[in-house]
């Protein structure tokens, strides 16, 4: 039998409800190939090569379609996480370990410090005339990533807040009182999610009333002057916010490290909590914040079958990539038209998503920077659409086994700043 | 053509995801019957009925199934609430009003405090020999309710923090660092839907780790040494607390007033946020706290189908019973198996329900206070089950319209303690 080279595969940084869509999709290119022997995948992403902590995929998924069908849909990492930054000594290391395996074909699932990584590495195995093809596969919820039209998984954060945003209109218009409800969107630097909650006006309800990105300056005074604005025809008021949001000096707007409790301990708190204590001082109303913060990225439950079918493609579009000798490269999409909705692939020098950051256009913020134009409306609407068939058992979503995970997590510890 | 008598309805309290399913009902019921003229709605409750804020419900859903079908799975209160609490000399005042509309039956559906009213108001009309019959129906997703099984509302709410906790399980399964996540469940008497909590164990991840319910005194000492202790073995430890526990004195564990901000501005904080500062303090690990807040009692898009399914069913028992003369009951629901799930409907007297809180039985709490029995778990379990078709429409949840309330509630604001 002519065996054919072996591919492997890791995740690295913050989980999305689609990712593991796009580890289906690049072990069902790899299995379909004749040129793969093997799929590997590295756990705890390059944490996991370098500890030689690596799993046979082939043999997991293999003739398996409804094992991967429910990998599609389970969010996180089925592979596990890093946040290693490879400096560039370990190159040698890296590749000494995937010739050990037979590695031809190297892919990697990730945001812009992924990317680096991909990048940095097949300049290395280039310089090197390694015959190793290094392929990166993008994701992020903040969809900050450049060269890409839309990140995998901010669709399924996008549905989610916006539903959140719905059903929070729709709690609290059983109240003849006044009240304002202020929920925090994820989005340090970039305000596309925030941005998302509009999608939950409808015709019926207008919710949410004020949106307010990290991209414009954030003016506490301003926020209040609205609010009261808003307070004049509505009973409820709901404001999306960004946890990003920084005054005009480029401060944080939060509680900060000041506050404490009764036993003298630093309460660290959002921007949400801190809008709430201004809205109770300076406007009286009922008032609540609402910060759904890892519920908004993980919730599989609620995934938008565009982002889930569209990180599936781009996993198969870079196993295809790296196994036709591209390297250095990512699988992108381009949309081709708003309605109907259509997009296309291919594969971008990985260069151009390397430690960038796409920010939110000023123009699609409104001048008054509460609220956002019908461009970026007709942006978002497709991209939370569709209803996946989620497996469910015992009246819950019922997603692939990942006790992998915890068995090998146990045996370390790493540290990192974010998680 | 000889016309029967009308039928009034009206919802009061909280909203839960499965409320406007026993609206359904009732109107479905009332509907069919050749007794009943018109039903109407009360908006906002009896305060609705005092503005004569009513609204022909005959007009709006008859031969309307898609109409019928879709306010089933519509969270909140079509209705809309209120919070009065109806006094004795307001009662001529309700009779007068109802006569006006030609009411022989007047359906309320709400928890304990609007069971009161039902108890009351059918004592009145059964003293005074007014031919108005007078039936509750009983929701809430706290689950404290007296007289029945288990609360119309309460199995979604629990789907909804089941589905959340397995969902933040996975998302912080792909780290190899120690963490601790704190979720705050509703309940602030009863720790039913806490311990709803664990149904997310499934064999493969055994989170939550630790439960605390209300029914038992909370020491932080031994919290932390129960965090310490999983720690040892998990590298991810997940724990739901009430948000109303308290200590051995009746105090609630939180933050209290005595926290403050930059700005001087008192920062109330929950007992997950507390408990939060004290891990980072005593702990020193990674730690993060979850409030879903409303998004829990009000999330349709995860709503269980079985508890949509009984509080329509528990609307239809309402609506016969008054149309066949009783007063001064409530439906309700005995369960008859547990594995086959199954639950017969009747009506008992308002009184045992009103006023009353069925909190956790001790002996379904463990030893060390810090988790569930199996006879919890095996009441709980058929309570998730099922999931309900939700329509959508551009990507999300398409509830019914619910536009009548905002125009109505803008004439006028209500002064209330909760929201």
């Amino acid at each position: 039998m002519n065996r054919g080279r072996n591919l492997i595969i890791g995740q690295s940084g913050g989980p999305t409800a689609a990712i593991n869509s796009s580890l289906a999709g690049v072990i069902e290119g790899a299995l379909a190939s004749d040129k793969i022997d093997t799929v590997y995948g590295m756990i705890n992403g390059v944490n996991g090569l370098f500890e030689r902590n690596v799993i046979n995929l082939t043999e997991i998924f293999k003739n398996k379609a409804y094992e991967l069908n429910r990998l599609m849909l389970t969010p996180a990492m089925y592979l596990g996480s890093c946040r290693h930054k490879i400096s560039d000594d370990e190159f040698e290391k890296i590749i000494d370990t995937l010739k050990s395996y037979d590695v031809g074909y190297f892919i990697y699932i990730g945001g812009n410090d992924s990317m680096d990584t991909v990048n940095r590495l097949s300049q290395y195995t280039a310089e090197k005339h390694i015959d190793i093809n290094i392929v990166g596969v993008p994701k992020t919820v903040d969809n900050d990533l450049m060269g890409i039209d839309h990140s995998p998984g901010f669709g399924s954060a996008a549905k989610y807040i916006a539903t959140a945003v719905r059903e929070v209109a729709y709690d609290t218009s059983i109240y003849a009182i006044k009240s304002v409800h202020i929920i925090e969107a994820m989005g340090r630097n970039a305000g596309w999610l925030t941005a998302a909650s509009v999608l939950a006006r409808d015709g019926v309800s207008n919710a949410p009333h004020l949106v307010y990105l990290p991209e414009v300056p954030f003016s506490v005074d301003n926020f209040v002057r609205d609010v009261k604005e808003k307070l004049k025809t509505l009973n409820s008021v709901i404001v999306v916010v960004s946890e990003g949001l920084k005054d005009e000096e480029g401060n944080y707007i939060s509680a900060g490290e000041n506050s404490c409790d009764k036993f003298g301990h630093v309460m660290l708190s959002g921007v949400g909590a801190y809008l709430k204590s201004v809205v109770e001082k300076q406007i009286g109303c009922k008032v609540r914040a609402l910060e759904p913060s890892v519920l908004q990225r993980s919730a599989g439950h609620t995934a938008s079958l565009t982002d889930i079918e569209e990180a599936f493609n781009l996993g198969l579009v870079a196993a295809s990539a790296a196994i036709n000798g591209q390297s250095g490269v990512f699988s992108t999409l381009k949309r081709i038209s708003d309605a109907p909705y259509s997009v296309a692939y291919s594969t971008e020098n990985v260069s151009v998503v390397a430690n960038a950051e796409k920010k939110v256009p000023l123009e699609w913020i409104n001048e008054q920077g509460n609220d956002v134009t019908n461009e970026m409306i007709s942006y978002l609407k497709p991209l939370i659409n569709g209803v996946p068939q989620v497996p469910y058992r015992n009246g819950l979503p019922d997603y692939i086994d990942v006790s992998h995970l915890d068995r090998r997590n146990q045996s370390y510890s790493e540290d990192s700043e974010e998680f």
